[in-house]
């Protein structure tokens, strides 16, 4: 295993530097949503570019997309070595309510050993340590432990519409043996946690249609099916009443848990009466045979996001509606493939549908495949150890319900193993005012990036 | 029975200008819901009472309300007879589209011996026939054959807000012993109906509420019950497959149809086929044991009005929203009581609520008690031998699924029998462009009216 003690000291000696450069890096307004800050997203990835190229980077490039541009640069002089993709991203979400932040969202502000900024943990601030991790080593040694690519988006926090695209037209470019993401929390203090895995995503809007046209409940009462009570009946068909989704072969593509995942889990320390009380509710819900847990982490589930017909103002209005609508979304686990759930739902509701209802469905935008790669993947493994060497704890390994469009995107259209080695922690106000990173684990985490790099670099075979 | 021929002449000889007459009331814009026109509203409550005096009722007075007034007037000069309160509505809807009026809605205009304007049918047209009839009975005889009062209201297309409170103010004004309203249709051309039964209505709002706030579908799928599936079963449960009403007790208080009621109903020519493709739906629907004419008429009924909750807009939201909320009336029948149903509702709904769900409910306004007169009542009889003489035709006993106000209110305040004894037609666009009235049914109802009048004198006793 390659020295650590030299950019160990390379960053004690150079931290005033670094956090003043990485609070300039904050000070940009780069809020991907408001076009009125487009000039900040492309002062932003100038920025980087130029960053990069001091650090040691070469070719660093703002490359343009149909929405805000990627920033691109590699450093690939290790020839027998595997390369790298380090993904993070430069866009921030807008700051509303501005009335509740302590100080100003883009005036960033050390208080407690806490730097305060938009982005400062979301994820300027986490991909702003990679920048420096590099750094440290070209200064240390005049060379990386392996090749690497940074690839930064600018349109995360708008669901990175064009990410796809870009993608798939630079598959050359990009191309890399493992892909890093410092853009998820520890578990808690000093509790480092790996993500695994991620949930797919897939919806569809339900348009329902009884009679020709809306009808005056008086002169026609008791002559039709009322479309919103179909509604009703068609979206309580959909689950359970113990929570089970009850769409026939929802589940059969499921990939079970394996005993050691179930083992896994059981050692996590959540706390789901905790999580039930914050929620505000007299139990949890769903699939009786699951933990919480793993209900949340690694079982589909299917939610009504929305459902409307009929009048909803103020007052009496003795209407038959003629038709209903519902959304609903479903989150995926793996061995599941949206197009073929979405298409079981609409077997479901044509099964389902009250005699003499026309339903019809369209596709909702947003599809995404379930992620995950084994934790005993060597790349998983190498954040393992990277983890256990500068904070002392093994890893949690963990997953979540949501999806990342980025990690999608690289696994479906390049098949990469994807190591999410976050920093950040779980209460430092993401999306919200006061966001914040604790400095400690930007000390901490420079020193994991530098140390899963050099493991990396150890590596017989980067693939599981 | 006193003489017809009289009065027969006397329409004849003044057809022309009770025509103008009704075709100068006609053109007043009389929009009770646009306070644009509030000037007109008082023209035409004026306009009435300058008619009615003219007509030779005596006390003619403009009563104000807290909405649109109220034109009463009476002749009691018959001490031994009964009293017969004729009610009207001088208010007509707007005329929107007005593109699609052929001629100009406040411009009356004859064509194939129609009288097309707004308000023709529903219900100044109607309405006057009631002046112009005792114009006639005093022009022949110099005095009428019963006791009359008249109230005619200006509110009726706005569903009567300040009716009931008007009538409870002014029991003693407008005590009598039977009300008669032409505001309804002959069944067809030459078919009198009349219309012995209206139902009642109550409603309520749901509103349900889960966790404590709405959740991202991705951090906490799994964990909690939709709200907008809670909602989804909860409505689902209050009608069963078959259409009865699942409420418990919901029919407990129904008072059943007689074995003469059920033959009379079966007698009615009416076309369930038909009905059923002007609907444009498979099939009609309902309490399985009932005809389509016994659920539309004598059947209490239960439908959601309107359901809402999350996200309804373009797109995609992963949300788990915290609430939904739904509205839904019932009609109800002889026999029901709206609160006690209302009650009976909300218990279904504490009771069927899903586990951890709160429900709140709150009462909708509008609120009316189902109302009946029997057939054999003396007064519904007269009518019957008045329509038999003018129309030569036996009428057929109908009743109508919805609500008219002003007939709750005299029922509920006042214990009155009502006779619903129209001459409009049912193609005549209510509401709707091109409103007409057949003016065949102008002439024969005059004379209906007079022949009830006599008919009520005749009586030996008015209650049944």
């Amino acid at each position: 295993m390659a020295d650590t003690v030299q950019y160990d000291t390379y960053f004690k000696e150079n931290r005033e530097r670094h956090l003043q450069e990485l609070q300039a890096f904050l000070s940009i307004p780069s809020i991907s949503s408001l076009p009125s800050h487009q000039a900040d997203m492309e002062r932003a990835a100038k920025w980087l570019t130029t960053e990069l190229m001091a650090a040691g980077m070469e070719n660093a490039i703002v490359l343009q997309t149909a929405g805000h541009p990627v920033v691109y640069a590699e450093w690939l002089n290790a020839p027998d070595k595997p390369t790298v993709l380090i993904y993070g991203h430069y866009d921030v979400q807008p700051v509303d309510p501005l009335a509740l932040w302590d100080t100003p969202p883009f005036e960033p502000t050390i208080r407690d050993e806490k730097l305060y900024a938009r982005g400062a943990t979301d994820d300027k601030g986490q991909l702003f340590m990679h920048i420096k991790a590099i750094e440290a080593l070209m200064a240390c040694r005049g060379e990386l432990p392996v090749n690497i690519k940074v690839c930064f988006e600018g349109e995360e926090e708008i669901a990175s519409p064009h990410f796809e695209a870009f993608v798939a037209e630079n598959q050359d470019l990009l191309a890399a043996d493992v892909v890093v993401i410092s853009d998820t929390p520890l578990w808690e203090a000093g509790q480092p946690a790996i993500y695994y895995g991620l949930k797919g995503l897939c919806g569809l809007q339900i348009d329902l249609r009884g009679q020709k046209e809306d009808l005056h409940s008086g002169f026609f009462g008791g002559l039709v099916h009322n479309p919103l009570h179909a509604m009703a009946q068609l979206l309580a068909s959909l689950v359970a009443e113990d929570g089970r989704i009850a769409i026939e072969g929802f589940y059969d593509d499921v990939k079970s848990l394996s005993e050691e995942e179930k083992t896994a889990f059981a050692r996590i320390p959540y706390d789901a009466e905790a999580t039930r009380e914050s929620l505000g509710v007299e139990s949890l819900f769903g699939e009786p045979e699951y933990s919480a847990l793993e209900r949340n982490w690694a079982r589909p589930t299917l939610d009504i996001n929305g459902m409307w017909g009929g009048f909803q103002g103020e007052g009496t209005k003795t209407v038959i509606p003629a038709e209903a609508h519902a959304k609903i979304t479903c989150r995926l686990v793996d061995g599941q493939v949206p197009e073929r759930i979405l298409e079981k739902i609409e077997q479901h509701l044509q099964k389902h549908k009250p005699a003499g209802m026309t339903v019809s469905t369209s596709w909702l935008p947003g599809k995404a495949s379930p992620y995950s790669t084994p934790v005993s993947h060597p790349a998983i493994q190498a954040a393992a150890r990277a983890y256990i060497a500068t904070y002392g704890a093994e890893p949690l390994y963990t997953r979540v319900g949501g999806t990342i469009p980025a990690v999608e995107v690289f696994h479906r259209l390049m098949h990469l193993p994807i190591v999410l080695m976050g920093f950040g922690m779980p209460d430092e106000n993401y999306h919200a005012p006061n966001e914040h990173f604790y400095l400690v684990n930007f000390d901490t985490g420079l020193r994991t990036i530098c140390c899963f790099l050099d493991e990396i670099a150890g590596l017989t075979s980067i693939n599981g």
